[in-house]
């Protein structure tokens, strides 16, 4: 059976390579200098799932001229990707990323992204409700759309347990803090991008992660995934506490995508063992060796085992 | 019968509207400060005759998603226009304008357009030879995409002539001194914004305006219109030379598209008389009518009148 990937807000990912680049000039670039790509994190996951060779079906809101274009790349990128998107009506997000490689400057913007009406949150429900019996597992990562509220990873975990389903999810502080209240998933991974923020509290000290790491724990989450750059990683599970750390230099130019990367190899070792501690530390290899590479691809399952000897586990508690 | 209009190098526009843009920052915007719109100077020609009232048949090359989105564009900003594109492989045009206005910067990303192959390049010749008996006139403007030579206006112009259609033309140097050539328009208003330059010598004094656009005159061509910032403007026919003057004072970052909505009221004109200088004045008015909005918009007719008396003519040889 397929995993489910679910991406409530997908984006088109643009890049633009453009040296030198100013303000208030006319730059010309030829069209190798830029690229359009499928986005948002759920997609991210089901594209690095598809290099692991695993099947997924992709579910969220999708609509507009980028959300036709975002269909028709995602289509293209694997045969192991089924889309079974809730059309709407507004333009989904676009990131327009301006790489300066010379310079060494990214200068982002970021739509906000369409604005869900009740009805096709109700359609997209029901679509869940249809599918979940029918996958293997379930990942839900990344941000919201206006219209969903920040509770609605809890309400989807609630319906895909009636079928025994391990669900995963990655999201920020405001989506996890408000879904743990509804229902718990099989393992979490905190988004600290943004802000590292668990339950409304900066996380700063190694003992912060500790303990945000054991509420969530005691909401019934079996393991917390608690990962900055992957340069020290802590789990927690209802066993005990475990530092992950390299052993060799990381390069953090190249950890765009790490933390999809980390979901998607966390899933594929799923199929083959139910250890937690064991899909942590494959989840943190496929990371690591994702940052082996410049752009934003998956990396290759002989890297990721390459990547199991770079790191180090020891249990703190 | 409807005007033939000819965008070659059509390009998908994007404005973002970004306060306080700094490079290596992220900067996010709500849908309402973003905004598409189908490009290219044929393009926008035939939407300012639309706005007119005035049917057209548009017509070039296109491709890609970019493509898919202007044409869909296209079709919903009037019943009036027609599309008639030779669709190809590549991407057209993105040009993206990162629109500043608390620092009143404007820093632009231009791609370089698609190549086009010589099979559609035939494709189109045959089409354009079955289109021009059945309009009323021709306007050729914009520049060209790799793989069309720059002696394409003179071509086609020699085609439309076996049919006795008026032609006009905007564009570059570089096509203009390749096209005359071959065969020369009614009228033609040489592209200044990038280059002041005509035969490939830069034009700096009143005298080499006007020395230029007599040489056009002499190509057979019976009106150029030489319009820079439409702050000081030269016709030249085969009877003499005239200067245009606003006699009111131009607002210069309202000048976006001015040239296009010169050629369209030109046009819209000619329907009416065969005056030429007549027709050149309208196209004055227009542009300055346009200069009175602040959005890429069409000037109302009631506009145009209004701007007729806003100016001068002088008649100088």
């Amino acid at each position: 059976m397929p995993v489910l990937a679910v991406c409530m807000n997908p984006a088109l990912d643009r890049e633009f390579y453009v040296n030198d680049f100013t303000i208030d000039k006319l730059h010309r670039l030829t069209t190798k200098n830029s690229r359009m790509t499928p986005g948002g994190k759920g997609i991210n996951v089901a594209v690095d799932l598809a290099a692991f060779g695993i099947k997924s079906i992709v579910t969220g809101f999708i609509g507009g001229y980028l959300g036709e274009v975002l269909l028709s790349e995602l289509r293209n990128t694997s045969e192991l990707i089924t889309t079974n998107f809730v059309h709407i009506e507004e333009e989904i997000r676009e990131n327009i990323a301006i790489i300066d490689e010379k310079n060494h400057t990214l200068t982002e913007i970021n739509s906000s992204g369409p604005s869900v009406p009740l009805e096709d949150f109700q359609h997209f429900l029901r679509r869940f409700n249809l599918i979940s019996p029918n996958v293997s597992m379930i990942v839900i990562s990344g941000s919201l759309p206006l219209g969903i509220p920040n509770s609605i990873y809890g309400e989807l975990t609630k319906v895909a347990k009636k079928y025994n389903k391990p669900i995963f999810w990655e999201a920020r502080d405001e989506i996890i803090t408000e879904s743990l209240k509804v229902s718990a998933p099989l393992v979490l991974k905190p988004d600290f991008r943004r802000e590292k923020k668990l339950f409304g509290r900066t996380l700063e000290s190694e003992k912060d992660y500790i303990d945000a790491g054991k509420e969530v724990i005691r909401f019934g989450v079996k393991m917390a995934v608690l990962s900055y750059k992957i340069d020290y990683d802590i789990i927690v599970t209802e066993d005990g506490v475990w530092f992950l750390r390299p052993l060799i230099e990381i390069e953090h130019s190249h950890l765009l995508g790490t933390g999809d990367t980390y979901m998607a190899a966390m899933i594929y070792k799923y199929f083959e063992t139910n250890d937690l501690i064991e899909i942590a530390k494959y989840g943190y290899a496929a990371a690591l060796a994702k940052t082996w590479y410049k752009t934003k691809v998956p990396p290759k399952l002989d890297d990721v085992k390459k990547a199991l000897e770079k790191f180090k586990i020891e249990r703190v508690e």
